[in-house]
């Protein structure tokens, strides 16, 4: 972050049933939305109508691609033009893409603007809207470009949520896991015995998921420790798989925990008397199964492996990467071990060829 | 800035007669340079030969053409690839638009990496390469883009300054004189009486200039009070006649100036006493002349100087524009004046048809 000592703000959350008034964002308001939540949430078109600018979009990781950023910007800028710079609002509705390309949006027009989102995806909400990443995309590598810049508010809303198929449920529980695991504690006691499932587990344990992700983010809110790095537990593989098999990122991960678990017991570094419980919530709770071996499966040939882990963006050096172990839930490891080590474990775990 | 709370670190100033070892920059340095300076600047292509990546640009506002961004980010990320992403440093040497595009590139490649400023005019080295601003234009609007963000270091090089040739000296000088009447006190005693001229007059004030700009800058870093406004003196007119006349940016705002002070003196703002003095920096020292009136002179139709008014980023309302009042050196005035009455006193002043 060069010379700039940055306090990080945690933004206002907003947990409701439904869409929040239009007019609570002001007069200056620029509504950056998902079209394909109109097509899911009956009134959503009624409520975008309502600020006093609208920019619809098409999420995807197109959404974020560099070389088509001049003419979103261009069609923005001339909504901004309307209002004083000073009030201007974004408020930003819809998953994961949009939020990455709109928080980006409200950190450089005029040189920031206040930032609004409401996720309208379960992944979203539960991770991706939180903690002040902004990204687009050079191509097909993710997220080079960005800003740090956190929201004011960040509004849940149970509504929108709802509106979502159900296989979207599926791409959150990863995320879910995985935070409950860095956190640890008596307050996730009550996830691995609850009997709720689907979206009704989910808007129950989103406000102890959000918190749990902000105990860590304003810890290391710029990336200049190792601590956020925690974060990304089950990622390291998850992306490979993410890109390898055009996996939903939240299913990768969930793919990315069990390994991570499984390779953290072989290790020792997860205890027997420690890995049960995390057996229990990933494999029971949650119900994930390796896909590594299922009926079809087709292992990731070595050289195609290894490429992608050394494209790693967060790797640690040439040949080795930051792999995050679990020691017990609360409490990770961060260990930069050998690409030929890593790939050692995921071929003994069936992933390789 | 949304919900960011952010302290301004002042970089650290090196001054020196010579550029400084690429190598101080560490392995993962890569040179954002106009390639105008190796033409006038014997040894600079060998200087940066010897940084680890270079990249070479051609300095002026369309280096900052958010349609030609795209291209420029694909080329510094490819060499941006060879290095880890942490130890990123962007060495920017050049005038006013390479240190915009240069500081906005550092600002969001990876979420933002190491920045240092090494200015190469005149202009840049008193005003713009200071304070964290950094700009992309859409099309002829200028600056609707960017981010603030500090530089690390910023280089004063004598002899990258004295390659300029001499007409950019006096570009400066209308911001020399800008920062002094802000400033005020008696530090500034020496540069009315001084004798010294062009190169050696810039050079032995540059420290003092660079110093009261940050000591306005670090009291509203991030312009949301109304104090960094000040430093817009001579600008509100001046940048009408940079649009209208194509005059280069230093010698539109020491027209502006005088407007401002002529104004000021006429409001009984600026008393007698406090006039002589500032009359004597501006037309003595400096041998600033208004433009209006001169023979060849063709002054703006009343209807395009409304139009350029109105369009101003700065502009407080639709109908109002924040003038800077000088009041003696060292205290300003903001008033929001009617755009009408601004006319008025440009058609007083010779401006206007």
């Amino acid at each position: 972050m060069g010379s700039k000592t940055v306090t990080f703000v945690r933004p206002t959350l907003r947990f409701s049933s439904g869409l929040p008034s239009p007019g609570r964002f002001g007069k200056s308001a620029i509504l950056i939305h998902d079209r394909a939540i109109s097509r899911h949430l009956k009134g959503f078109s009624a409520w975008v109508a309502k600020f006093p600018a609208a920019y619809g979009v098409e999420g995807g990781e197109a959404l974020k691609d560099l070389n088509a950023f001049p003419a979103h910007m261009t069609r923005i800028l001339a909504l901004a033009d309307r209002f004083s710079a000073k009030d201007l609002t974004i408020v930003v509705a819809g998953g994961g893409s949009v939020g990455d390309f709109g928080g980006f949006v409200a950190s450089i027009l005029k040189r920031g603007v206040q930032l609004v989102q409401i996720p309208s995806t379960w992944l979203s909400a539960i991770d991706s809207a939180h903690g002040g990443k902004t990204a687009l995309n050079l191509g097909t590598v993710k997220n080079q470009i960005g800003t740090y810049y956190s929201a004011r508010e960040v509004h849940l809303v149970r509504s929108v949520l709802l509106a979502q198929g159900p296989d979207r449920i599926r791409d959150a529980l990863g995320e879910l896991a995985k935070i409950a695991l860095i956190d640890g504690g008596r307050r996730w006691a009550g996830l691995a015995k609850g009997n709720d499932t689907g979206a009704a587990l989910l808007w129950k344990w989103l406000p102890e998921a959000i918190d749990a992700k902000y105990r860590v983010v304003v810890r290391d809110p710029y990336e200049q420790k190792r601590i956020r790095q925690v974060l990304n537990l089950g990622h390291t593989l998850g992306h490979i798989l993410e890109a390898h098999y055009r996996l939903s990122h939240g299913v990768a991960v969930a793919q990315g925990l069990l390994f991570a678990v499984e390779w953290s017991r072989k290790k020792r570094l997860l205890s027997e008397t420690a890995y049960e419980p995390v057996a229990e919530l990933l494999y029971g709770r949650c119900g994930f199964r390796s896909l590594a071996g299922t009926p079809g499966f087709r292992p990731i040939p070595l050289r195609r492996f290894l490429a992608l882990a050394r494209s790693d963006k967060k790797r640690f050096s040439a040949t080795r990467v930051t792999f995050i172990f679990l020691r017990k839930p609360g409490q990770t490891r961060l260990e930069n071990v050998e690409i030929e080590a890593f790939a050692a474990e995921a071929r003994a775990q069936g992933w390789l060829a």
